[in-house]
């Protein structure tokens, strides 16, 4: 059985590090890859420091700011059953580091025995002279305060007969400890790995974002260029929307150019799809001539920003026949054996207008070098917001590298994934740090369906990094329930996008003005505006929005809708009715929506109690700040009965707290 | 905004690794530690690899067994969700090592695509060419079988008018798949870490234990010696136990040795404790000369495994004052301002009578080597099974090294940790490599309690790394049920840990002979056997001997019974019946016991037909073990019913296949 070839493992270099260190939160894959934050968030760090023996623990959290040189520290409070955690605020955006150390802390465990002896009555001299040579020690360590310290161990020396009772004069003085405890003995400390938290900004957990195809804003079906998006800017803000995406603002080809309603003969005049990027007149880094000029695109970006909105840009990865890389650079794209290049397919699908990139040729530096800069050069025309067009057909390992390079010299910016793909390529995806990510949302209408997928997002690890945006419709999807559901539908969807995330976008005006035909046997828009100009009259009395600007409205005011993690939902017995709360701080708010867009629903809602943090004794107020009713509700069990042609949802803010004389006005 | 102070990533070394590996398990802190398993186990390896897009992804499993260089390969198979699996056979002690490699796997991705294609009759030559130039390649990499694949390239290229059709019967033909296959293009492939799995004799996992005080085994209250204990071994044997262990064997100290029932004064002719280790006869390497020479206790050693019966030694890392290391090493012992050793205490507790080792001192590098040198001391005397005292007030650095070290030279080699103490530190000597822990079981006697602790060690991230070995009494505690539930208690109890758990023990004759009486005011025995020599009647007609013996034999035949993974809790709608299963292949035992010494209890159960894996259609049948009736269920519900006073338990066999000729004559 013996193997003597086997290696004995060395002793340790110090086999006196105590403590075993493990970091609890916020990692994610156990710190291969960063958790994810917004500025100002306050970040609970927790750890389990567990050393043998009944040694006291004490230790730091160390983190480093983005950009500093300087590690700060935070001391580390004990939450029982070897926990510590502490509260980082991460007040800069960028890439914060921290570890966390700990030790045993020779003091403070004496401190602890010598109190439960001095309860006994057992306190001998020889106690407290170990107790002075701890402190004489930590004299060496402590600067400027080592006389008091020197004196303080005199004292101890000095305790005598009268042991017990002084000793527990000194020891109920707080005092001692406490200095003490400023100068720890620290040589053989514990310290786990170090990990990252990317900070991003506010926005990139809490955002409403607006897709529109700046190509139809122009008046009279002209196409549409930057200025005459500029004259859309007011709507779109005065909406309480804080971000105006714009699909791809390239040049786009002509070979192979897609006629209306993705046919594949394409008719003079026919502007083909933004998705087929590049011609002639440019790439990615070019603007279509018909929008305007790179001069005119800069002038949109600064009026919207005066607006208080941020543009975001589509970036698509991905080439036209005319795009002028396939003549500069031919390698990076794939050659079949007859010389002709590969255009993209998923059989039996064919897109004979788009070439994909080959990420894997023998030129990938080059490729991968003029993609990134592809970013850095609308970074440099003011956007910091990008929206990633199928980043799941391209490497993961390009992705962590391109993200990573333009955050390194712009942590500002953040890039939401266009991935409707396989679960774990979309996790891999946020890991490899992309700021948010579509979802299935688009595709989940049950109770249990959105109950289900919003826990998995919202209260596992998941949420650590990835940050899932929410959208009812995009141009590629026109979900089959706003097909067929009518209004209500659409008011149903937008509101569960709207309160279930923090982060939620639609694309508009096909939105608000519900278009809801689709091409026949599919789940796309008919005459989908990918493929043809659109003229959209906003100003349509049924317009929806009037209740988008209501619900941005709210978004805003209430900071439980700021964030996902306080997601709850709450018992209701009817199928048809969800409900579910977020809370933050003294804020909380209550959503009933009806997810049946043809009937009136009604039925019983169990409020979690805990979830809410409501006092099991007391009536309590609710506003519904879509309806403006006010109601006094007795407990935890409540009758709601909703109308989906009137309002098939309640969004209701919980007043919990003793009232002040402010928020009377507002409540009563 | 900008950090341009910021460093940029480098592009990595090889961009075109395009799969992301994640070993799932077997993995304990994400590969911080190795997992434990027994020889012979056939280990799941579970990992996710994800690429982007929709090409296809393959593996392997790369292992190497202890002592070998060679690494073998298995291949993974797909299990859908990204996930892949294969299942190695772990067929030998020691530390194996495991990784797992991923590739996008280009002629299978292409073989996919094309059969799509050729569904709606698409295929065109450049199709039949890309797949040519695939195989191609493979031949460069598939020594002896290049001809082979240089033909069916040839073939592919030759397709030419009839593409369809033909490509169509060449694609059917699953012989060009496997030969490509198995030659695949591995340049890029991305590799996991390497994990390592622990693996220890059987008995690791699967063993009944039997704790004897050899002293109390001498005739006519005369001090026990290894030739006595020898005598005892057919009784222990016959019992089923497959260890004796034994308490420490080494010489006890005189200087301040305790008396009966942990009193500071001895009288002449008190033992002392066995835990006081050390005196002028000597150390850990020596035993007591009242219990005989070391050829004693190695003829006792081979006595014992001619038998069947290993004997397990305790190592207590402790010394009296008078072991002779306080004289030649005081520096491995903290002294006080005084001079005095410091003494073991947890105030106000003392125990004046042992010195704990100082594993910070100046000198641990000595000290630790010495405590090692102890195992491979007794190892050298036959002794591959230790119960290590107390292993949680000696630093867990320490465990790593010392039970690394051993295990190097001895992987045959198990230590069981006697840690009563914070979850998370029992925890942290398990993943330094102990083979099994003391735990909780002693104290956890209600339905809820034993249904959550079990379901924590054993249904969760724990059982990678945590063997529980379930003891209803050791000398030191004797649970209040044992102190007044009488035999029905003795009898719940004994029944709980041998099914609960693979690996359980008990401390006797104490058990079987139902010592019941504790020292007023404690948990602890009257008159403990640690202080004193006691005298057994273990011919007593009412000693347990029988139903021990019983037990031990329905674990031995059952191999559900072998391992914790399969146990499942049943539900019952009386609390004081606790209802569970464990299955292996074929095998299927459910036992229920009555957790009420004192009243019959009586209530239904339903079973988990799922865990159980039982037909919902027809009637099974159960044979009761212990008891010998044999019943029909008709369903998921049954009644049951238990009187403690004649046996508070049931074992059923569950016979769930259908039946063969052979096992007919054992059910009916």
């Amino acid at each position: 059985m013996s193997h003597p070839e086997s290696h004995e493992p060395p002793l340790p270099s110090d086999g006196r590090h105590r403590v075993v260190v493990v970091v609890v939160s916020p990692t994610c894959d156990d710190g291969r890859c960063p958790a994810k934050r917004v500025v100002g968030d306050r970040v609970r760090v927790v750890a389990d420091l567990v050393a043998d023996g009944h040694d006291v623990v004490a230790g730091v959290v160390r983190a480093r700011a983005p950009g500093a040189t300087a590690w700060r520290e935070l001391p580390l409070t004990a939450c029982g059953n070897d926990r510590f955690a502490a509260e980082l605020e991460v007040d800069r955006i960028g890439r914060w580091e921290f570890s966390v150390e700990g030790w045993v802390d020779a003091f403070a465990s004496w401190l602890a025995g010598l109190r439960r002896k001095a309860e006994v009555d057992e306190v001998a001299d020889v106690d407290l002279a170990i107790g002075a040579a701890l402190v004489r020690a930590a004299a060496t360590r402590a600067g400027g305060e080592a006389p008091v310290l020197v004196q303080l161990a005199a004292q101890l020396d000095d305790v005598g007969q009268l042991a017990a009772e002084r000793a527990r004069a000194l020891l109920a003085d707080s005092a001692l400890a406490e200095l003490v405890h400023r100068h720890p003995d620290r040589e053989h400390a514990t310290s786990s790995e170090t990990h990252a938290i990317i900070v991003d900004p506010e926005h990139a957990a809490f955002a409403a974002w607006y897709e529109l195809f700046p190509r139809s804003t122009g008046p009279d079906g002209q196409h549409g260029t930057f200025r005459t998006t500029e004259a859309w800017l007011p709507y779109v803000r005065e909406m309480g929307f804080d971000v105006l995406y714009l699909p791809p603002i390239h040049p786009i080809g002509r070979s192979h150019r897609k006629g209306p309603n993705n046919t594949t003969q394409a008719a003079e005049g026919d502007p083909g799809s933004p998705w087929a990027i590049g011609s002639r007149e440019g790439g990615h880094t070019a603007v279509h001539p018909a929008l305007g000029t790179l001069a005119d695109f800069d002038h949109l970006v600064g009026c919207a920003r005066d607006q208080g909105l941020a543009i975001a840009l589509d970036i698509a990865f991905q080439a036209s026949p005319d795009h002028p890389w396939v003549r500069e650079h031919p390698s990076w794209f794939r050659h079949r054996p007859d010389g002709s290049i590969q255009y993209a397919e998923n059989p039996p699908k064919k897109y004979e207008d788009v070439y994909p990139f080959d990420f894997e040729c023998d030129d990938w530096r080059a490729l991968w070098t003029a993609l990134r800069d592809v970013f850095s050069f609308w970074i440099d025309h003011g956007v910091t917001i990008f929206r990633v067009d199928n980043p799941h057909t391209k490497p993961i390992v390009f992705w962590q590298w391109c993200l990573d390079s333009v955050k390194a010299r712009h942590p500002e910016v953040t890039f939401l994934s266009e991935a409707f793909t396989r679960p774990k390529l979309k996790f891999a995806l946020a890991k490899a740090g992309f700021s948010q990510g579509y979802t299935y949302f688009t595709w989940r209408s049950t109770k249990d369906e959105l109950e289900r997928y919003m826990q998995e997002l919202t209260a596992t690890g998941v949420a650590e990094f990835f940050r899932p945006s929410l959208w009812p419709n995009t141009p590629d999807i026109l979900p089959e329930e706003l097909q067929y559901g009518g209004r209500p539908a659409f008011v149903t969807r937008l509101v569960l996008a709207a309160t279930l995330a923090s982060h939620y976008g639609i694309y508009g005006p096909a939105f608000e003005l519900m278009a809801h035909e689709a091409r026949p046997g599919s789940g796309e828009y008919l005459d989908n505006e990918k493929y043809e100009l659109k003229r959209w009259d906003i100003e349509r009395p049924d317009s929806l929005r009037r209740i988008i600007t209501a619900l941005n409205k709210i978004r805003r005011e209430h900071a439980a809708l700021h964030r996902n993690d306080s997601l709850r939902f709450h018992a209701t017995d009817n199928d048809m009715l969800i409900c579910f709360s977020k809370t933050s701080g003294d804020d909380a708010v209550l959503v009933v929506v009806n997810l049946d867009p043809h009937h009136r629903q009604s039925g019983w809602v169990q409020l979690d109690r805990d979830a809410l943090e409501l006092a099991t004794d007391r009536p309590f107020q609710v506003h519904d700040l879509l309806g403006g009713g006010r109601y006094l509700w007795h407990g935890p069990r409540n009758y709601v009965e909703l109308d989906p042609h009137a309002m098939p949802a309640q969004i209701f803010a919980i007043r919990r707290r003793v009232r002040t004389e402010r928020d009377f006005d507002y409540y009563l």
